[in-house]
């Protein structure tokens, strides 16, 4: 294990001449919600996290200098709620109750047609929220580890541990690396909202 | 160049005792399209998919089996509109009118406070998609390779092209490569829509 693994780390029309188009026949069904607690303060994990925005996706990555490389490459995907995305691409930061789910899953390699590189198998190998209530939340924000296999509520990480610091000093927008989220950081860049801590770094 | 860029390749609640949800002060605006085509039949590519469910990621990956790493690792990135997406859970497959879209992206590596491993960064080096429309594509399905930079109308890849005998031949589900997308292949497994070819290869 990590630091990784203790902390939200790897937080990524119609042109002229067109036919009508044809709308699918189901609408989907609505999947964006804000974060929900339960009476004892624990966060309920989201279950359709899935449906929900992609921010990115990293491989093996670590904020450790000395961590070695895994022998199976692990990667991360990040995912927010389309609201909370339409948001930020009008005003480069996040909105109150934002949550972002960071997953972590393994890797296969030579398995059916493929040769070279890597790419993601099996279920989540662990589940991480960083999660903006602003009424609820000292500094705004808060950390959560999720039980992967389970999903079950979960308790909220101390804000004394790493995360908290490392997030406010080097995350680029609002305490959260949209450093690692390509189609978010121009948008952060031209709407002036990029943290001095950032850019400092830079 | 490899097969990779030829062949849309890498085609990948409420619990007791919780208070209630507050819901984000702005709904999310629609996203969610069926393909659409100029006069010509070239396809529109969809200028929102960002915003389209996420299938997967994978990195530096090929079929060939001769191809060789690159010095920078490249990711790709599959979407599908989110009825499809909720239409897969139910079926087990693709519902007629689904738009799946392949992205490449560079990456980066020791830069701001990352050290280890890779992230994703920078524009789309590449976009792909392939569309299921039955009665518009002789087998269902077509290919189309897009400009990363115009996002203008595409043409349809020949269908003598190696990407639709590779699909057809060892797609999971539909000629579509499930196998690369771990929250679906579990599924098709369970409502047995894997082809044979998969099967086979497995």
């Amino acid at each position: 294990m990590t630091i990784r693994f203790s902390c939200l780390s790897l937080l990524a029309t119609f042109a002229a001449g067109v036919l009508s188009p044809v709308v699918l026949a189901a609408p989907p069904a609505a999947v964006d919600t804000a974060p929900t607690y339960t009476v004892d303060g624990r966060i309920v994990p989201p279950k359709n996290y899935r449906q929900w925005v992609f921010l990115s996706s990293g491989v093996d990555m670590s904020y450790n200098k000395k961590a070695m490389a895994s022998k199976v490459p692990m990667f991360d995907n990040t995912f927010v709620p389309r609201a909370a995305y339409q948001s930020f691409l009008k005003t480069g930061t996040w909105p109150d109750k934002t949550q972002i789910v960071l997953e972590v899953r393994g890797s296969a390699h030579d398995k059916s047609i493929n040769h070279r590189g890597h790419f993601q198998s099996g279920a989540p190998m662990a589940i991480e929220m960083h999660v903006k209530d602003s009424k609820r939340f000292k500094g705004g924000w808060a950390f959560f580890g999720v039980d992967a296999d389970t999903m079950q509520p979960a308790k909220q990480i101390p804000t004394d541990r790493a995360c908290y610091s490392c997030h406010k000093a080097h995350g680029a927008v609002d305490t959260t690396f949209v450093q690692f989220y390509p189609e978010l950081l121009p948008i952060a860049r031209k709407l002036d909202t990029l943290s001095d801590g950032y850019l400092n770094d830079e």
